[in-house]
């Protein structure tokens, strides 16, 4: 509507309307959309009757907090992995629950139900559509779950939807359960699952990447840097040992946090005492989730701790955090050495990915780092985050948990993606430029060291300051006082200069 | 398939599969699922040919940007109001290159294709796919929004999409501009906009709401509290009034840092100095931004600073910090104030928004007070991306810009929609306690002080530890000393201690 | 006594105990090492007696926080600007207090000892021994200030120290006021003068300092550099006036802030309603701050905000946060630009303050870069101190009040002090390396782009991709085209490159 | 001086200037007071003669810095731990050397002169003045060091201080090291002992104490709390398990980074080649320096990422900000469930320190919990800077080491002695309000839900619901519909609810 009314001059009203209803719109898909045409039935619970969308698993819980909770758009939505965790838990509590009385077809059912959670389907088209901005205890979709669970039960057992039977969301998919284990339970096990199945394969990736050019540089000699200055050399290939180094630890790092978060909640109940639930029922379901995952997860020894505090994902925080310190220094290092083409440091050639511009040629701009670097920063920040969180519990609850695992989830996710994808599109493609880390470094004055054993220390000295001042190299320096080409030559030699005598 | 499987109990390899599965699938998504049926055209530029889909507008660096930075999911993308923006300054952009040049057809073809931009259709269709995390620059954002424009403008004017004829997004759309430029400017005029149609209205919103509580709670005398202990009376008003006045400075903060965001860098193409522009252009593109926004924006004074540093985004997340800060007092307050119903402190009754407790009446829990808590710290994690972001910039470009935009957008989102959804559903409903007021202020001690002048210390404090050893009230030890009914009516009275005399 | 026994290879075991030693002495500290020969008398408050050191001027309230919080060592102490403002704040009060009958003899003893806590003589002789880490209001040292100062005053009448005659702590030093509105009156009053004599001093002193720079080097064209990697070329005048710029926009910001700082919160005493204070006291002893400091103090309009909320300081970190970021990356640019001498950019020379190398002539490391960006980081880290010590205030109180002001006065004095230290160490000694600068810009192919117009986009692209493939110039390849030594002379001209035609 | 002209009326100017005096003198302090009477010696350095003050060890190199680096007051000095830890690695490679033909009688002066560095001697004696804010790779302070120690060893023999004979400074004391690799070894000893010797035991005490609450109030049954309303009751003794339970885990976390901490990066020299170095000369001397400190030090394995990161130190914060949440946790929960006396929760009751109010009895307020949030709150903080600090290496060297290292040791020094103090003055003198925890727990409402089994759930809600509205209790409630006395004792019994059946 803007386009027709252009030429009317009237643009400034118009841009203010066009904006006003865009506003308008995304607030609205925070409520869904779901006006004009859309079909509902009605739900109910505890607090009365409301319609949801016909398509739609979820019921009036579900309905309600996203009527109270209008806080931005698609992307604040309750990450996926959190989904699927509880769709394990709850699997796992169906299957748990027929020991303790539960009818073994509605077991079944539920436990079937669970897999299109468990699998991401029921997410991906729309029954979990509540954002990390509500409960601060994650009930609203824990009874999401619960209601998406009942229904598609329901479904399959030829009932009708909406009427919690015969597949009750809290008496049967709840049973034993409060959100207050069971959303801290979803927490450990996503972000256990997201640890071991995308954080450190990623990194592991990218750490045999930049030991393989560590390998492939080994002989290569370069100018060290220390201050940024001119320092004594090294060859590129123990640089990049460093940076293995880095990421080496880094893996070591993430390991040492894994055994706290395998202690799962479940069996905690209300306020950390079990009541409701029976001896035996939280090792029974532990177990279960770990086969279901094939992770370690155990039933956490104090159940107190298990929900009053979040301390285990403010510890795997700190080591995603110490990750992300890592790769920033070593993608800060990669463009700083690939700076150029002419006016830099240029000793790495960076692969060329997309076109920097269009008539410089060499001019690659190291795309990839500025990404990791980025994502490093947001992930510095989310620590923050986490440890306000973390920090902020009261008495039996921490009520800052979908605060908590979203961060802790996208952390993972940035780092697990970023490294790939500057392993595959940065690293794996860097190729030494020989010429230019020659050239540097005969040029350098640095080697001048060389020459003390046999020349002394001033004289050495002398020659390198002549040659800073006439801007000349050592060489021409040195043979000026008498030193011949090849004791130069046999006397400065870098590689003699690479490790203990 | 997962369900197939169960019986065979190899749920614990199906598992695993069925999540690899998840896993690719959501990978897949950021590389667009754009296999199989999808129809292709072939798009090139100065690094060669590839296809996109169809039925996209977008060209071959925007499908490279796709290809070479898979990072995280649909949430990841660049902010809708950042490309909002960058479909302002291009219209603006074209307008005023007629002025330099530029044939008015085009012109009119892109300053009309820029309208579906910036009415965000585009980006709901799925033109604008590029995730935050790409070149530090956003230049492959703005090569997204000029192949976006020049597509739609070549179909205005009939030609075929991809041809660059007759509209050429580097030569026409782009013209006289840079993505060192437009990117920073498109930064300011998303937060300027942001800022004044999002965050000042919902902040005032709130602020209003708190206002309209302290007037209407104004004649409630009520226990203060310092150190969480018991301390002199105010009234229930004079508390909100607190609240409001840290709102309405952070009003005035926000409004202090707008200055230097209204000041942009479009002018300054490639490193400030603005090469291949025309004197005069930043000059009118700037006052047409102004005019098209209804916001007073300007040339910057300096564009190499406006393009090497992004210091008012910095200063701008400074002032979002400072409202969060405010904002989780007010909230934790609130919160505090309405724990209860029997074990806490019970002053305030909370709107029953959702079911607390099926078979607790008076258990209402604080989930807006959790809700906006949460997004606080939040935004308080975003100040260190945002900071570390400002920080890192080189030379003549900072190349932390697209972090740096995201996390100053969903910090304004975040607190803007946190605080209309915290007054409509929580400050809004809020009800005095009066009873348990009433109650918890004359079972104080701390009233004893307004004894002093008639009874003197001494025995203003007998009578008070004499009750707090006995766990009487102060009335009751005050009759027993000989204090008449009316004496202690008319000495200790609250009325009396709310203001300097 | 390790030494002794060194020979008896009992090393270990005496490491051991000399740490030991080592960590009761240093912990003593804390607790004042005030044993042994040291005289002592005894003072008492309403808990009970205690002795306190002879020659030291405060009392029991003092002596009992030194005891109860032993925490770090004297750098941990309050910082002395607060309890500077403390006593300029007590001077106002003693002297309007007399206008609400306070015997003038008394008021002008305690005027009168003020000034010595004042000038930080007290401070320095260490009568103010007590750690940030104390009762969150501050209420020790509103103590440890009202018994020095009323033993001081005491003194100068001739009493005896510790008597409270003829003037007593509470009852004259701190009449109508109370811990809760002094201290945050001492932390607007503290950071308001620091503000103002320490930090923009030395930041228009750095600001200037760069400015003279950039006018110093307004002709020297030099290469721009875009993601790190050669870029179209600008002056070295103009790169420097974008540092300029960054920091007479910082001053802008801390002026911003000003007026919040301004207000104070004197006259609100124990929860904000004023009690015990007379009306027009708060409006004098505000005015009366102001003509001590000469700075415009009034008191705040809203006194329950000024008490709870510490949401000022937040503001005001959130400015020095800014600034912090600004100089982090001139102090950067400066460090990269100075890299060198050999094997890194090289187009700065920073003054050389100390030996960098022994042997090595021209490796000046950049430490006062080193040491600014290193006070930046720390002062980003202090922000989120702050943030959270904000947001965490309760009901009528904020309680993280010296760890606040501590932080806003640490990050200050590290700006302030930092900022002189590196105008005067660095940027006022900064020479071009002009032959290097030259050198550089003359390798460049990005000067390619002036070729366009007169042969052609196709061939200039070729000219410069030939030179890039042989490691040649830009000249070099165009004489090889048939372009002649003037015309090259003529159309490559840098200097024609650093504005709008 | 400001007394003498208050009757002048001159008092604004004059504070102006009593001001200013206090601004020089202290900034000053910096450049040492040593002016006036002060004896003086010259010391020189490759960069020529500098005057000393007669009574300190220092040399030119080290007073160079401090006229370099006038930031801060004595708060901002390099800490005394890493200065000890450099006199444990002088001392061990003085020894070492010895097997390098290091003069023996040179190497026991060393080492012999090393134990006052060791002891903490001298740093108190002044001969260590440098701040944290000087080249970020701590050059400075380790030739501070090697100067004092060749003084101290010269002075031993008989020379003549600044002489540098026989015990020269770089030749002797720093031979086979570089600031590169002393200043990271000193990082890793000092926060390896300070974590060992003050940290653990800290908190393993307050844990224990935590430990002997829990055990103590086992049997004291309670009002649970979650999103801080009423919920489910547990016992105090289960309340206080999650506490140790958290310290528990932190103690693990502590023990988790110690393998990485206790690698030296001694032996790698300038870049972490190991240049001038002999082979086993790392390993020798960090079994010697393991011998010293009885901890397992060992030689780092791969010297480049020893030199060139900080990771090891970023992983640490991260368990001290993990400890600080923890901490932050139980503090808040202690002293929310101390508020009162009469207007807040009350169920415990806190040691009286101090006067909380003079003349309100029972107002004890919570200054141990206020310190020690206060003190988590600047863990928070330091871990930005912290990982501000370690992300920023270039190259083969991080140059924020002093300030890493001095935010690990602060953070260090706070939680540890805040946990003493908090645990001595705090937790071991908690008491249980049991009077208070009873009548609370039976004035709630929540213990409705023992009724269903007998009543259905149906009726138990009713009862629930009329007691909310009059404002009753349940027991009144439940008799009023018939259920006996007897009955309710036995049906709602709260013992019943505290686990699992």
């Amino acid at each position: 509507m803007l386009k027709q009314v252009n030429g009317l001059s009237l643009a400034r009203r118009n841009l203010w309307v066009a904006c006003g209803g865009l506003r308008a719109s995304d607030s609205d898909r925070g409520k869904g959309k779901d006006k004009g045409q859309t079909k509902f039935r009605t739900e109910k619970d505890t607090f009365g009757e409301l319609k949801v969308p016909a398509d739609k698993l979820y019921g009036a819980q579900t309905m309600r907090s996203k009527l109270n909770f209008p806080i931005g758009d698609i992307s604040e939505r309750m990450p996926m992995p959190v989904i699927q965790a509880m769709g394990i838990l709850k699997k796992a509590c169906a299957e748990v629950n027929k020991d303790y009385g539960l009818d073994s077809k509605i077991s079944e059912a539920v436990s079937c139900a669970c897999d299109d959670v468990i699998s991401g389907k029921y997410y991906e088209m729309g029954h979990f559509p509540l954002v990390i901005w509500q409960t601060g205890s994650g009930t609203q979709s824990n009874m999401n779950t619960n209601e998406v669970i009942s229904n598609a039960a329901i479904r399959m057992m030829g009932g009708e939807l909406g009427s919690k039977t015969p597949v009750h969301p809290n008496d049967h998919v709840n049973k034993s359960q409060s959100s207050n284990d069971t959303f801290p339970t979803a927490i450990h096990i996503s972000v256990g699952m997201e640890l071991n199945e995308r954080l450190i394969p990623a990194v592991t990736h990218l750490r045999d990447a930049l030991k393989s050019k560590s390998d492939e540089f080994k002989d290569i000699i370069k100018i060290g840097r220390t201050h940024l200055m001119d320092a004594v050399p090294l060859t590129l290939g123990q640089e990049f040992s460093g940076y293995t180094q880095q990421l080496t630890y880094g893996l070591e790092r993430i390991k040492c946090c894994l055994p706290r978060v395998y202690e799962l909640a479940l069996g905690g109940t209300a306020v950390g005492t079990g009541l409701n639930t029976h001896k035996g029922f939280a090792e029974k379901v532990a177990k279960r989730i770990a086969e279901l995952t094939c992770l370690p997860f155990v039933t956490a020894p104090n159940k107190f701790e298990a929900l009053a505090a979040r301390d285990a994902m403010v510890e795997v925080h700190g080591v995603l955090n110490t990750v992300a310190v890592s790769l920033m220094k070593i993608a800060n290092d990669i463009r700083l050495l690939g700076s150029g083409p002419r006016c830099g440091i240029g000793e790495l050639l960076l692969p060329e990915n997309e076109p920097g511009s269009s008539i410089m040629p060499g001019k690659v701009n190291p795309t990839q780092c500025e990404s990791m670097t980025m994502l490093c920063a947001q992930v510095m920040g989310n620590q923050v985050a986490v440890s306000i969180g973390g920090s902020n519990g009261h008495f039996e609850l921490n009520v800052f948990k979908p605060l908590i695992v979203s961060n802790v989830l996208r952390s993972i996710r940035l780092l697990a993606d970023g490294s790939m994808t500057f392993s595959k599109n940065c690293v794996e493609g860097l190729q030494a430029n020989k010429d230019m880390i020659d050239k540097i470094m005969n040029e350098s004055l640095m080697l001048v060291t060389a020459l003390n054993p046999h020349i002394g220390y001033d004289k050495s000295a002398q020659i390198a300051k002549t040659a800073h001042k006439n801007k000349t190299t050592l060489k021409e320096e040195a043979l000026k006082t008498g030193i011949t080409e090849e004791q130069f030559k046999e006397w400065v030699n870098p590689k003699e200069m690479l490790g203990p005598k």
